[in-house]
Parts: C-alpha cells; structure tokens; sequence
C-alpha cells in the first residue's frame, strides 16, 4: 500500500509533515509512503532523521497551495501545487490514500471538482471532524462545507459516516443521532423533522435527536447536522475549552498559593488536555469522493500527521470506498 | 415600583423565591414586592428573615405550575397558578414587573397566549438569554423558543435586545451580529445571507458575522441566531464548561499530588468559576409581549432570585417596552 502525503500542508510544513511520515513508516512497517512537495526541501528534512529501512520516496512539485489561498482560485492558479499533484496520484491509482494537513477549502476544490470526482449516487461530498471525547470519540458530519442542506444530503452523510466508523474507528455498529435543542421527537426545525422520517426508514442505527451535552457524553457514535449547525457547534467546543484552559493558566498565575497549586496540579491539567486532544485522531476524512483523503489542522504537529497517515492506511486497507458504495445502495432510490 | 415574583418557580421553590425577594427588598429600597403562591408555606418561609421596613406582602395562588407540566396543557389545566396569577396582575397593571424561576415554556405560554399578548407589530416574541464572559456579557437571541425563523424575525430579535442592552445592561451603542462559520460576508446559510441584506439598511449597530469564539471574546453585544442554532450554541457552551469541571475535579482527586495542588488552586478556580457564573444576570428577559418578565434558570438560587428581580426593576424603570415600541417603528413599514 502507498500513502500520498502532501508534504508542504502544515502550518509549519515541511518538518512536521516529513517526521509525521517517517513516524508512520516506522510504525506501520507495511506501507510505502511519496511525499510531495519541493524536492530539495524534503530532502534536507528526510536526512534529519533515521530512515534505514524504510520505504519513503519524494516526488517533486513546484509550489504549495497556502492557508491564504482562495479556494475558487487555486484550480486555476495552482495545478502544479502539491496538493493537486498528490490528488491526481490517487486519481491515476498510484497511491492508495492521500494525507494533508493544508488549506481545506483548496482540498475540497482539487478532489471534488478536479481529481477524484463525487462517487456516484453521493449528492454532496461531506467532510466530517473526529471529536475526542473523555473515553472515546464521536464524529461530526457536516463540518461546515455545506451551510444549507437537504435532508437526502443528512441521510447520506449518516451512511458514509457509518462507514467510516465502522472500516476505520473500528464500531461495529454505530449509532446515528442528530443534532438538535432537545432530544423529543418534534424538536429541531423543519430540516431536523424531516431528515428524521428519512433516517428512520433507512437501514441506519438512528437513535433519534441528541442535544450538545449527550453527544459530549458518548450517547451517539455519529452526530449529524448542517453544515452551519456542525460547524458553530464544532467551534464552539473548541473555543470553549481554549477559553476555559486560557482562565485558568491567567488565575493560576495570579498569586504564589495558585502557582504552588498550579504547578502540583501540572499532571492532572495535562490528564484532562489528554482526554479532549484535537490531534488524538489526526485528521479527518472527505467522505463521498472517489479516493480516500484524510485532512489534517493546520497546525498538525508530527503525532497528528502520523495518526491521519494511519487513518487512510486503515480507510485504504479495509476498502471504505466500497463501504460506502454498499451503503449509498440501500439509501438511494433504484433510478 | 411594584414587582410581581412567582414564589412557586424555581427547583427549590419557594425557599430561594422568597429569599432572593427580600434581598431585593433591602437593597432596592423604592420597590415593592408581591409574592405570588401557596399563603401558608410563604408565611412560614417569610418568618424565617428580618423583613421588618420591607414592602413584601403575599397574594395566594392555589396552584403552581412544575417543570413537568406540558406547555401546551397549562392554559388549560394550571389557570389558578402562581405563574397565571402574576402575569395576570402585571396585565393588569397592578404589578410593573414580573420574574418567576419555573417553567420556560408554560410562562411563554401564558403571557404570549393567555395574558399579556404579543406587542404590536412584534412578529415573534423572543426569549434571549444573557451569557456571562470574562470581563462583561453578551445577549444571545433566539434562545430557543422559534426554531425555524424567518429574516425579519432576527431583525426584529436584534431589535428588541438593542432595547434591553442599552435600557437594562447599560450599553449605549450596542453592537449586533449574525452567529455563523465564518466572519466574510457571504458566509452562513441563505437565512444569515437574507438577514444580512435587512440588518444592514436597519438602524441597528450591525457589524456583520461573527464566529463562536469571537463572541465569547465579547466581540459583540448582542449575537443573533434562529432558535436551534442559538440553542445548540448556548447548550454547548454549558456542557462543554461542565465537562471541563467535571474532568478536571475527576483528576485532581486521581493521586495526593494532585489532591494537594486542587487544594492550594481551589481560590483561583473559584475566580474562573466566576468569570462564567451563569447566576450572575439571574434571569433572561422575554421580550415582545406587553409587560416586563424575566425567568430565570430553575436552579436559580436566591441571589439569582434578586438579580432577576433587579433586571425587571430596571427594564420597568427605564421603559424598555416604550424603547422596543419605538425601535419596531423603524424597522417595520408602515402599513
């Protein structure tokens, strides 16, 4: 199996995404791994560490695409970019998997309406986030791409999304719940009771709707939302918890008793961080295109590009593209 | 000034109640307070505080309404309740305020169905609520009540909230935005886009999108949202803070390291406890109906009692429902 990795994604590419890469050929001494990106770069990267043994090869490209680069901008202005280079690599079959931790707006423009394609029967490609949960971990579809959404759309992100938890996160048979201000059924918006005829006809294992602090819970392995609903509540959970550990580094350095605390308290702060760590699961998949793609935060350091090496390396191992197929099959109307 | 209190709302009821009232009564010297609910347990309960001066007296209610009674069955079932009784007075005219800790859905049921009514030219009444952040406080509306909305609706939300923010909270030019993914104008779902377009020919002090984490930064004064988006924000924000106390009192209890570090933090955690203490404002207003009322959280203990209580003191003593009355005036056409 050959891994792809868009070498010049991060934010502090190419270091962590190089390591990243070595860490993972170390680790999982069944996969070749390209790195793409500017070829002189990764090669002075790669010679900072130890790779006897393994099987790392570079291919070059001229540019990167940029945390500033406007999506609708970079088909035109960027095809020779490592992102592009990458996904077309994927696209001919010469890679199994393709990892980047760079702009995600560029990825989705370059796989959806580029390279890969939408699969067919998938009404719109979706890209879900992995949240780390205390003792486990639920995901979130949609993240944000799609703001407005039909309840078909909801419907199909459930079954990709059932495929992924199952072939990658390894739950044989995960829940589907969606996103709503209360858990009875009639609550939510018209969107949320219509989707919810939908799901219960479907061969889902939907559970009805769950609120914020259920899904935070573990009460559902799949969260299902539009794009706008996910999204602010994806950021929210996140600028929640930066503000909550930003008050109280700020109170614990405000007199010398909290320092003492403070600094006792050290291992305990760093156990909780563990329990909620962003880069836990490395990245997340883009779901409903023909090829596997996982895309890491921006600022991935090199753990994080390992695990999102090791979520395509399991997503190409146990064939998610024909999970979803399967899937896609039972929910579509035969045309 | 007299203020009406639903002795019989919170969890607690009626100990915080009567309590939170005559804290009211001894720090606001000019008000009055009638207590609404069962004669003889208020008696006793107000046996139990120095209330001699105060201008407390009690109105019997044969009922109360709990937090299990259905809205819908409340008009119907619970007419001689504490809840009824008290906005009855404030309809008609005999109280200037009304506050009650009990049931959210069966007061928006009575005042906006039974007694005070919707206001003129107030498409829907709007329940927001005030979230504490470090250093001030923002006003998120809808809260909850109307899932589905329509662009004139939030136009009207950021309305009646630009009232209570410069009337109650004491802001004088305060700034409204659309909660959405992302800050760049044509972000958000087809509503935040349609509302946009409306928002900005207002004369409300529009600064456009803002994001999660810019709101708790205190970004704007007043965020508004449709009732399941601003739901979902505000249940996410409660849980995600519970989970982080929760995780972190779990693992400062894991070794005595740890157990003697909590100790020592204990003050500086109490201070980001209080940065984000939701009893803080007591209550959240219900604006859009022909009278003052605020509810609070049924946890509500009696300093939240007495914050409610000064919240309706100060929106009936600053005419809030005269600021919304001429606020509506420029937003809506005449007819």
């Amino acid at each position: 199996m050959r891994i792809i990795v868009d070498a010049m994604g991060s934010d502090a590419c190419p270091a962590p995404d190089v390591e990243g890469a070595v860490l993972a050929a170390r680790e999982y001494g069944d996969i070749e791994i390209t790195l793409v990106g500017e070829q002189s770069a990764l090669e002075t990267e790669l010679r900072k560490h130890n790779t006897l043994g393994l099987q790392i090869d570079i291919l070059h490209s001229d540019s990167a695409v940029t945390m500033e680069d406007k999506p609708s901008e970079v088909l035109r202005t960027k095809p020779d970019s490592s992102m592009a280079t990458g996904l077309n690599l994927v696209k001919e079959g010469r890679g199994d998997a393709f990892i980047t931790a760079g702009n995600t707006g560029a990825v989705l423009a370059f796989a959806t309406l580029q390279t890969l394609k939408r699969m067919e029967g998938v009404l719109r490609p979706t890209f879900p986030a992995v949240i780390p949960i205390p003792g486990g971990n639920f995901i979130l579809a949609d993240g944000g791409g799609n703001a407005d959404c039909r309840p078909e759309w909801l419907v199909q992100f459930g079954v990709m999304c059932t495929a992924y938890a199952r072939r990658v996160l390894k739950k044989p048979n995960p829940t589907v719940a969606l996103l709503s201000n209360g858990e009875e059924e009639g609550k939510g918006n018209e969107l949320i009771r219509k989707t919810a005829v939908l799901m219960e006809a479907s061969p889902l294992h939907y559970i009805g709707n769950i609120e914020p602090k259920d899904a935070l819970r573990g009460g559902a392995d799949i969260v299902i939302a539009d794009g706008l609903l996910g999204n602010v509540f994806l950021k929210t959970l996140e600028s929640m918890a930066t503000m909550m550990f930003d008050l109280l580094r700020e109170q614990l350095k405000a007199d010398t008793r909290s320092k003492i605390g403070g600094a006792l308290a050290r291992p305990a702060f760093r156990r909780v961080y563990m329990q909620v760590d962003p880069f836990e699961y490395g990245g997340a998949p883009l779901l409903g295109v023909n090829g596997v793609v996982i895309v890491g935060h921006g600022r991935s350091n090199a753990k994080a590009i390992k695990n999102a090496i090791n979520q395509g390396r399991l997503a190409a191992e146990n064939d998610i593209l024909g999970a979803i197929r399967e899937g896609m099959a039972a929910v579509n109307p035969t045309p």
